[in-house]
């Protein structure tokens, strides 16, 4: 039988003949060809037939196609159509606009817009920090993508995107209370994008750098960082690390390793990859190896010799392993006590495991395979954690993204620093208590409530304590001064 | 008294000895000091106090504060705070995003966000026009500004036009179901606007080009929709063409006066004046005279010959006024039929209107002061109409702009074309029928629901018709062929 998920489920409708036993037959049917029946609704009664609904869940949309035909060689039932419910739920796009306020009068009208708004205008224009207070600034980020380095998908261009960075902005709403706007630019061109993106600043509270391919995303996020004075994170490396930060905090502490003596081995060494290695160092961590498909990387590598070696890889070459070990991931990988797949699968047998030291931790975050199948690492790794949601520990960047920018919002972060990353990484790995920690729990479930709140606070308390916050101008009317008097705070 | 108005409410919250007479007496101080009482509410009671908040209309700040004072005067009240209600309103911005869709399961994540959203993106990434199918494209506007035009308060800078933008896509909403979203640009070069716009035009369905000065507005707008095949409408020209018009096709069908016998003076010639007679020549008038501050345009003119004469005058110069009339507005009314105000107050004596035809419309535009009070224009003149909400005939671009682009979106319109604003001016038209016609009531009011409606129906009429539409992408499943038998429509 095929293996059936939620991402193809489907919704047949069938004409039935309306007799005793017709259902059964239909639900036999696609039983037996596979697929996994859900509700069943009655739509209606006409002419001696019944109309219902079925949700199926299907392997994919040939099987769908199969059921469909199954269904219809059931004498007396007739496959009327099918919707894919995958699709059907991205119609139209998956956010909108709201109205926070009515217009139903003259009166609202001269409030909301002319000639009141005029008011509020001239008070930003005398102090443009006014703008977190009297605009969507406050909480407001720009979801921005060029198409680039969309999921696994590759370049597939800025309308295929948008799918993508609407679910973020959902996501962002959902779990961080974010108002999130999805922008897809029709330029790779990274002065093009720094520029755009720098222009568009003034709506925005912060900007959240997505999908785009490396090393052009190190470019525009190191020069939109210097430009503005909002934040700019690009979630694929940055939230990464956070997460994957969050985890090993965890694990460390039911191994009872220091971070500091951790040996630590990253297969995979894009931008998600540096991102980590550098967190991992600023948390303490001292030994790390960085591995490509060619094996670990040093400063006696050929490719470093003769200067081929592309930017992100020179990085891992020139400031982690130190001792200039040498060889595949299966052969660098003795006496590590954590392995970090961020490659793909089939980049080291999962028999080289056995090399790692006592209580070894493997995260093998490549999706949807990881580099190595929980069950093969099983043997020889005491936590395991990946990148999927059918698994224990799952290393998923909604943990972060959503309450990273909720805490900068809420304090008017000019910045996201490196400390306020190691305090969203704690404050999600504090959301794991002490007597819940164990080997299948060193990571909360991206569906509890509390962890965008940790983050929130504890990276809002970090900006607050580094002074990384921009002014503020709240007041909206008059009120009594300091010695009793009355008197106007003028707006 | 001074004169009370809405936009100037606020909320005096007074505490106030809890014995008979005494509301009584702070409702009186009030009143004396000019303010206008709307509601009174009851906050607590508290130690001998009542705490009430006291909703009153004011003049301005300054009245605001003196009324705080007067209250603070009474024996026995004493003014806590006053909330100016207009910030209020503004505080946190008047827009917010919202999801079309719970994310509540891991079954909703798998088809909303990874790994369902993949087959959504490489559905559009085969075919383009999808984006109109599965995202916020197919609803959503774009409402574009540089900040420098906004309203009659000059170059105010991004952050400053913010609320006026914001405003704009709460109009959007309200009045045309339109999700619309603010973007204030940093930069004044046109070439980088254009640069901007093309390249987030993938996420939008429309571009609403807003309160951008000129003539950089013309090339902005002409570059943009020679460029983007989505449509591209700079709302201060044709949204005030488009209402002008609806205006005077009724006050035409009230006068019996037909449009291509009437003569028309244009008194303020900036990107609306043009605009304004452009749309009029292609309705089919053909007796124009525009006037500057010096008088009449043509090509006599002194600036005109020694070319220093800017394009939007020398537009006019060339394509009307071919009597080459000289003089002032006063100078060149005589036997005018329709006098259309752009410029401001003090452009022209009231007294000149008589020099007019018989059955005279004046539509005196400029806002908050008309060019001509509608009380002085009135013994010269049977149709009156102003930019104000006070008067009757309110020429508000908010007729127009949410229903020409929620057209637009629904017919996935390619460009809004001449013939579509004048498609949308009859929709407005129409919305007065025959036997409600008469002169206060040319136009209909800003807060008529059927407005939007009649000029979407239109308007996508007419796009339909001249085939100005992109192609579309509708299945999102399975379905029977021609022949009957059971097939798949691959999305």
């Amino acid at each position: 039988m095929p293996s059936v998920s939620a991402q193809y489920s489907i919704i047949l409708r069938v004409e039935i003949d309306h007799r005793p036993g017709m259902l059964g037959r239909v639900a036999t049917a696609i039983g037996d060809a596979g697929g996994s029946i859900g509700s069943v609704d009655l739509i209606g009664i006409e002419g001696g037939h019944t109309l219902r609904d079925i949700t199926i869940e299907t392997a994919g949309e040939d099987h769908a196609i199969q059921i469909g035909q199954a269904v219809d060689e059931v004498d007396g039932a007739r496959t009327v159509d099918i919707t894919d419910r995958t699709f059907q739920m991205h119609v139209g796009g998956k956010i909108e606009q709201r109205n926070k306020l009515q217009i139903r009068t003259r009166d609202d009208l001269s409030r909301a817009y002319t000639p009141g708004v005029a008011r509020v205008c001239m008070a930003i224009n005398k102090d443009r920090d006014r703008a977190f207070q009297y605009t969507i600034k406050r909480n407001t980020v720009a979801v921005v993508s060029d198409g680039s380095a969309v999921l696994g998908l590759g370049d597939i261009g800025p309308e295929a995107a948008m799918p993508v960075m609407e679910g973020k902005c959902v996501l962002f709403k959902e779990f961080g209370g974010v108002d999130a706007f999805p922008l897809c630019l029709s330029t790779q061109d990274p002065d093009k994008i720094v520029d755009i993106v720098t222009h568009l600043a003034p709506t925005f509270g912060g900007i959240n750098l997505e999908d785009i391919s490396a090393p052009r995303c190190f470019e525009i996020e190191d020069r939109l960082k210097a430009t503005l004075d909002i934040p700019v994170f690009h979630d694929d490396q940055h939230g990464t690390a956070v997460v994957t930060l969050a985890a090993l905090l965890n694990a460390a502490k039911l191994t009872g390793k220091e971070l500091k003596d951790l040996k630590v081995l990253i297969v995979g060494v894009g931008a998600a990859g540096m991102a980590v290695a550098k967190i991992f160092q600023s948390a303490g961590i001292e030994h790390i190896i960085g591995c490509d498909r060619k094996g670990a990387l040093h400063t006696d590598r050929a490719d470093y010799q003769d200067a081929t070696m592309p930017p992100v890889k020179r990085w891992f070459a020139e400031h982690t392993n130190a001792d200039k070990r040498d060889g595949r991931p299966e052969d660098v990988i003795d006496g590590a006590d954590l392995f970090v797949g961020l490659s793909g699968p089939n980049s080291m047998p999962a028999t080289a495991l056995q090399k790692m030291n006592r209580d070894a931790m493997v995260f093998a975050m490549s999706n949807p395979t990881p580099e190595i199948a929980p069950e093969e690492a099983e043997p020889y790794a005491r936590v395991i954690a990946t990148g999927r949601s059918d698994y224990p520990n799952q290393i998923n960047n909604v943990l972060c993204f959503p309450g990273i920018f909720r805490g900068a919002l809420d304090v008017r972060a000019r910045d996201i620093t490196e400390e306020m990353k190691m305090a969203a990484a704690r404050g999600i790995a504090s959301i794991v208590a002490d007597d819940e920690l164990r080997e299948e729990y060193v990571i909360p479930s991206v569906f509890n409530r509390n962890v965008a709140d940790a983050v929130a606070d504890a990276v809002a308390a970090e900006a607050k304590r580094q002074g990384a916050t921009n002014v503020r101008g709240d007041e909206i009317g008059y009120t009594r001064g300091e010695t009793g008097e009355f008197r106007a705070i003028r707006p």
